[in-house]
């Protein structure tokens, strides 16, 4: 991700309160009067600049999305394609993942998506992995029982990692792919991370874990 | 593996009832008294040619090791392997897989090893895959509480398949590594598969998976 400071962004920010929801803790509880329906929520952690839940929300009318994404610097790209995209169903939060219990009560996100997680490689960095047993823990208090984590990454460390983790976890493994794109999994969208390490050749590899609370 | 009928095949397992033994159903419950001690014993099934206990069983000389092998035409080979090798740690049963809760007692064999199991990509032949739930419940019916299988294969498909039927089982899933040999993994012993799929280039994959029973 580019990290370079971009000025405008607050302001571009701020000017699109509708979107970019700035006081997400205030919404607990009532996420479905910011979408004026009672349809499913799904986020994604680590949302970048929005493509997949883009992608998502215009394939899925009847889910709602919420981009999470730590960089104010990121998030603003995501927030401009939000825009122009004019989908109804896309929310964009400028959070650190670990808030997640504050701003969702349980139960109120039906799905989390994980997608090219920073791998952070070295062991200890192990804590800021998303797929960490505390992150684990966080996505659990929002989701309801039996909720489901979406993942995918083309670094091969970080998704041994995740598998083992999940499955530490209590968590039930299932559609394991260990090359996505060669696979027969339908109505895949591509990520900005994914199509920029797909078209070097790597691998992709997914998994669906399910809280067995 | 070579099925070309081997006469001689018969003759020769006849005359080394010591290594290979004929009944194991009426050795059930004293397996320690064909080995003369109380250490642990490890089975392989579908051990092939017999490379990879053999070489287990030189690297460990306090585990008891037993290739089980369905197909008299290949047990054959380990066989010779075995007498040639004269570790005295080391026996073959030439018996399906099915077999195994009337040949060992609950607790009795100490941890199972799977390499290379044929994949049997048809789903239709589901069943028959050495990692699907039936085997897995056989399994569990000769190993301790918390008992272990470990499992390699060179097959995408199959791993896939295993990951998902393992974790589906209740079992925990660790030490994934999806290129065991560029991994940190230490004393591989390879098998005759694996050492013609690596040198073809092929990745292995490696899996522990352990019963929460
Ligand atoms: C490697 S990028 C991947 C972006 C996008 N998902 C994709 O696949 O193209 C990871 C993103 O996760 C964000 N991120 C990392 N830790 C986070 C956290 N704790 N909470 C929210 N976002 C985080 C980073 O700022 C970065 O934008
Ligand atoms: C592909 S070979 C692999 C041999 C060896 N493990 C290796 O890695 O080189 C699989 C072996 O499993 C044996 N096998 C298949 N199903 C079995 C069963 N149900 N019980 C015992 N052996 C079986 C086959 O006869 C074959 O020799």
């Amino acid at each position: 991700m580019r990290l370079r400071n971009k000025p405008w962004a607050k302001d571009f920010i701020a000017q699109h309160p509708h979107l970019l929801i700035p006081q997400p803790k205030e919404v607990m509880g009532s996420w479905n009067s910011i979408f004026k329906n009672d349809n499913p929520i799904h986020i994604e952690v680590g949302t970048g600049k929005g493509q997949f839940i883009l992608g998502m929300a215009e394939q899925n009318p009847d889910i709602n999305y919420i981009g999470v994404e730590l960089a104010e610097s990121v998030v603003v790209a995501a927030l401009q394609k939000t825009i122009e995209s004019a989908l109804p169903n896309v929310r964009l939060l400028n959070v650190n993942a670990e808030e997640l219990p504050d701003i969702f009560k349980s139960g109120e996100v039906d799905r989390v998506y994980l997608n090219f997680s920073d791998p952070w490689p070295k062991k200890r960095h192990e804590k800021r992995r998303l797929t960490y047993r505390t992150f684990l823990e966080t996505y659990e208090r929002i989701l309801p029982k039996n909720g489901e984590i979406h993942f995918k990454t083309d670094n091969q460390g970080l998704f041994e990692y995740s598998l083992t983790s999940l499955s530490a976890y209590g968590m039930l493994l299932a559609y394991i792919s260990l090359d996505l794109h060669k696979s027969d999994f339908e109505g895949n969208v591509m990520t900005e991370y994914e199509e920029k390490f797909s078209a070097k050749g790597q691998r992709i590899y997914r998994v669906e874990a399910k809280y067995q609370n």
